[in-house]
């Protein structure tokens, strides 16, 4: 059961014009399921992505990445069932192949194709299915699908993740749609993770860039599930060129809103991720304040979203908090003064000058653990920069998510 | 169950000449338990150990480092039940305590005290009940009572951990004999992980700090179970001073014989908490060879040994061996070469150059993963150095125990 997570409504997901969506149940992995999603843009859409960075990125990372440095795109392909990581030349070949399909069937180059698969690794890409399901998908591609690509993108994930959004940035109005996947294997830099969020407004292609890297700092790179990476990470801001407003530059007086506007659906739709995380009964955010570095912050905070041991007193609804402090002494902060950290847990005290508060009653404690999101804030007396990190708890769920996963 | 972990028997383990073992139920957190352990140490004998890099070390590990800096140990005093962690001042005044009291009754100084705690973390340590068993403790001081040492010290633990060997070196047959505790939260640097390990010889206290230093780094630094790391680890070894063998530098042609008795002494004890790890079903062995450096072999084995996804796949003899290979590629080296990465499961070629080996099949990975005991034997391709890490499964049952420790 997801927490606090409420299945997006159709009615709440606008098209965004240039955009279409078209899927199939292409029995890549197993029948009668949404498994192929097809997205096309129109001609003059910018399409900007951040990669996973773990050094076994799968064959189609690798085709993205060269097919975004070659030029404008006009297609995306994604795939579940199937990650095609680990599979070397063959998985490369396949690729190229969704790619060259892909391109005949809407007619453009195979370059100006963006491939994406998720699911299990290191097994060979049952290519012939996947071209076999293309036309089924291209013929469906309509733009008001966005609910159908959500869920065509899933794999352990228990319900689509969508999120929609308007805002009205240099006099014109903007719509921003985006659609996400999870559900474990999520931590920053990535996670089998897939984003792909749409607007209608244009923009060069190397400020649509600066504008991912900048929205995904703040949102899907500060997610964690169990610390794990996955080979297939993406997310993808597209620009469809549709719309009056253009951005040329940061300096324009549009860009702020409309960046917060992005990074709102980015943040919503990174959140729905870990709400939705495998087994997860709990929405954590650990809040790291006072730390001398914004990277410092992360470093803290990851210690603490990632320790197992913290994870299933989170489960357990159990206050030992000092589950808490022990991880925050791993952290790797080697200069680090415990005597000038403090915790809370929400509005509770429970730490003060590195030991328990003499105030500190274990029912306060116990009372927030009870609840299902719980923001655990550390202050580590060392400067004035913060950040947050979203995860989950850890619980049985999880081990037999992940235990029974190919099963 | 632990993994193919048979209990120590009591004719098993030898006494050490110099040193003396007794216990109490002190009650410090459940009654009718042996959570108090004291160990004499004859005049004359030398102590040498390497604590938590946490940088919450708990109270009884500072006063542990002042008091090795200071001078000659005559006594060790270990409390289950309450790790004395996150406690601030009064912590370390219930550390001091505890030394005051032990030196009183066994007649030495309080400087002659090292302190030990593992249980909870951030709960005071009820100093009182501890002082108040110490007599009892003091009372049953005997040669021949590893057996019951071994289990006095165990929190989680299934079962006692305990080693003896005899090795004839320079003439002299000398006795090793240790026990330690885990059972979660073990990883490098080190873990909830109590060790001590005596023999009857001479040494100089430097020398003696060097040996032991240099067999952490291949047995209790090199074996994790949840990635977690504790406040109070602390690994211990004593030269008694008894018995004729007296070692004065390296270059002793005795030094490299024992040396290697310790160091297998070591590394079954540090192996024994793996195989008891919490929830533990599989014992694995992490071998990575072809590395550049030590260190850089080791961060590969780890990021293998700690990943969930790993961790869980073996738990379900589950041969989902990407998971394998995306851990590789997250494990944070920048150059590596996927397509130079082999990996073997046992004997079974799995990758080759990066992809499926072309003659793999999945029935000879599910033979190697249903065994109890496996090798994941990983080759770099960078250079010419080679570690071990031994790691267990992630079972249903880790998170059981960890959600329910402290109820």
């Amino acid at each position: 059961m997801p927490v606090n997570l409420q299945p997006p409504r159709r009615e709440d997901l606008w098209p965004v014009p240039g955009v279409e969506l078209g899927w199939a149940e292409a029995g890549i992995r197993k029948a009668h399921r949404k498994d192929l999603l097809v997205i096309r843009l129109a001609e003059g859409a910018a399409v900007a992505g951040v990669f996973t960075q773990n050094r076994f990125a799968a064959a189609p990372v690798q085709v993205c990445r060269e097919h975004l440095a070659a030029g404008p795109i006009r297609v995306l392909v994604v795939n579940t069932g199937n990650a095609n990581a680990g599979t070397g030349a063959p998985g490369l070949a396949a690729a190229r192949t969704t790619c060259e399909e892909a391109a005949r069937l809407i007619g453009c180059a195979p370059r100006a194709v963006l491939p994406f698969s998720t699911g299990v690794i290191m097994e060979p890409l049952p290519v012939d299915r996947l071209v076999a399901g293309l036309p089924t998908a291209v013929g469906r591609l309509a733009p008001g699908q966005w609910l159908e690509a959500a869920e065509a993108i899933m794999t352990t994930d228990t319900q689509p993740k969508a999120v929609s959004r308007r805002v009205t940035v240099g006099g014109h109005v903007v719509t921003l749609t985006g659609i996400a996947k999870g559900a474990g294997m999520i931590r920053p830099n990535m996670a089998t993770m897939l984003g792909f969020i749409a607007m209608d407004c244009s923009m060069p292609r190397p400020l649509l860039q600066l504008l991912t890297e900048d929205i995904v700092s703040q949102s899907f790179n500060r997610i964690t599930v169990d610390g794990d990476t996955s080979t297939n990470d993406s997310f993808v801001v597209i620009a469809s060129g549709a719309g009056p407003l253009n951005l040329l530059a940061v300096s324009d007086a549009a860009f702020a809103p409309l960046r917060e506007a992005l990074a709102e659906v980015a943040r919503q739709l990174a959140q729905a991720i870990v709400r939705d995380g495998e087994g997860a009964t709990k929405f954590i955010e650990v809040r790291v304040d006072e730390a001398r570095s914004v990277d410092e912050a992360a470093q803290v905070a990851y210690a603490v979203a990632h320790s197992p041991l913290v994870k299933t007193a989170f489960f357990a609804s159990d206050p030992n908090l000092g589950r808490i402090l022990a991880a925050v002494g791993n952290a790797g902060i080697s200069d680090l003064d415990p005597a000038r950290v403090q915790l809370l847990l929400d509005d509770v005290w429970v730490v003060r000058d590195g030991g328990r508060h003499s105030e500190y009653l274990e029912a306060d404690g116990q009372r927030v653990m009870k609840k299902a999101e719980i923001v655990v804030h550390l202050k580590l007396g060392r400067g004035n920069q913060s950040t947050s990190v979203w995860t989950t708890d850890f619980s049985h769920d999880y081990v037999s998510i992940n235990a029974d996963y190919r099963s």
